[in-house]
């Protein structure tokens, strides 16, 4: 298996997969048909064989796909087969929002820690966390090999934020502000562009009553 | 113009564009080259004058772009020259936090109404709108016209919630839920699936470190 030459729309579609998979498991499917898989996930039955495919054999002709097996090794090449330590920077309303999803917690993502640059929030406690003042993110970080910031500062502060973060050590920020981000070499970042999202939809709205 | 023929991939980039116009504004600048442009956008020169010229003449050889033209034509483009009335369903974490969230009034947007079917939260205030019970959601949406529902529900209702939505005539969903949703013909949606997203993430950043 060589992960470096799967192409960034097939990682992209894994995490589909993945939800999918979970559910055939929850509904006691073993095994299921690409056609079959088709039919319930929208994407064609020759791309799921192709892209299936890229991780080697897991669908065997007539037999359909090892629900089960399938499952673990996307979720292992997803990454999701490890626990991430995470912390949240920015207390506002989507910061909270995230603090008291369950999902994360759930898939193995531990909030450590919340911060916040406004004197009124510090030592208040979000879902059991408790916010902490800017000033000390950068040594939490380096003391707890903290993984992931969910990054959901203001826009003004985002990237002087980011910057803290990469020389702490971070590895991966999921970044929630407005803002594209510049950021060391081999600090990954995912972007939830929460505006740049409603404007594509409306975008399609007005084409449809067109 | 022929917007139809503009492909999807031009559209999803577009918000972006609006972005980075807006903040050129904000600035003082009057006009810009694509060469500039590129530099602060991160897509090639080249990718800029093929993106733009689907929209007609707003880069003049050895000129630039006009940066407010440019600007309003484009927010034209994505329909955000009115305004769209909205409505949250589900007021859990994520719908709070949108309730809250200053971006959307700013760009016409108007929350006129969140709903709810947890008895515990009919009649709490919101930013200043009043949560109600779900069952008048089908009632409301008529009434007042709603373009769009911001969709927050738990992954049960999700499905449920969306037909009660586009039977009542709405145009619009924009889909937090963890649920791909089946839409009556002429109602677009836009995911935000963030636990996908954030599975992308924790793709990229094991490759990173291996």
């Amino acid at each position: 298996m060589n992960e470096k030459m799967i192409s960034v729309a097939v990682i992209r579609r894994l995490p589909k997969y993945h939800r999918y998979l979970s559910e055939l498991m929850d509904e006691g499917v073993d095994r299921i048909s690409s056609s079959n898989l088709s039919k319930i996930i929208g994407f064609s039955a020759s791309q799921i064989r192709q892209d299936l495919n890229n991780f080697g054999g897991f669908g065997q002709q007539g037999y359909g796909y090892n629900v089960k097996a399938l499952h673990t090794e996307i979720a292992n090449i997803l990454g999701l087969n490890r626990h991430y330590k995470t912390v949240i920077v920015g207390a506002g309303n989507i910061g909270k929002a995230l603090a008291k999803y369950s999902s994360f917690k759930r898939f193995n993502f531990d909030l450590m820690g919340i911060f916040d640059n406004d004197s009124k929030k510090i030592g208040n406690v979000i879902n059991g966390v408790e916010v902490m003042e800017d000033d000390l993110l950068s040594d939490y970080i380096k003391k707890h090999n903290i993984d992931i910031a969910f990054l959901c500062t203001n826009k003004t502060s985002a990237q002087k934020t980011a910057d803290i973060l990469c020389d702490s050590g971070i590895k991966g920020i999921w970044n929630f502000t407005p803002v594209d981000l510049d950021l060391k070499e081999g600090v990954v970042a995912e972007n939830i562009h929460l505006i740049e999202n409603l404007f594509t939809l409306t975008y399609f709205l007005n084409q449809e009553s067109k």
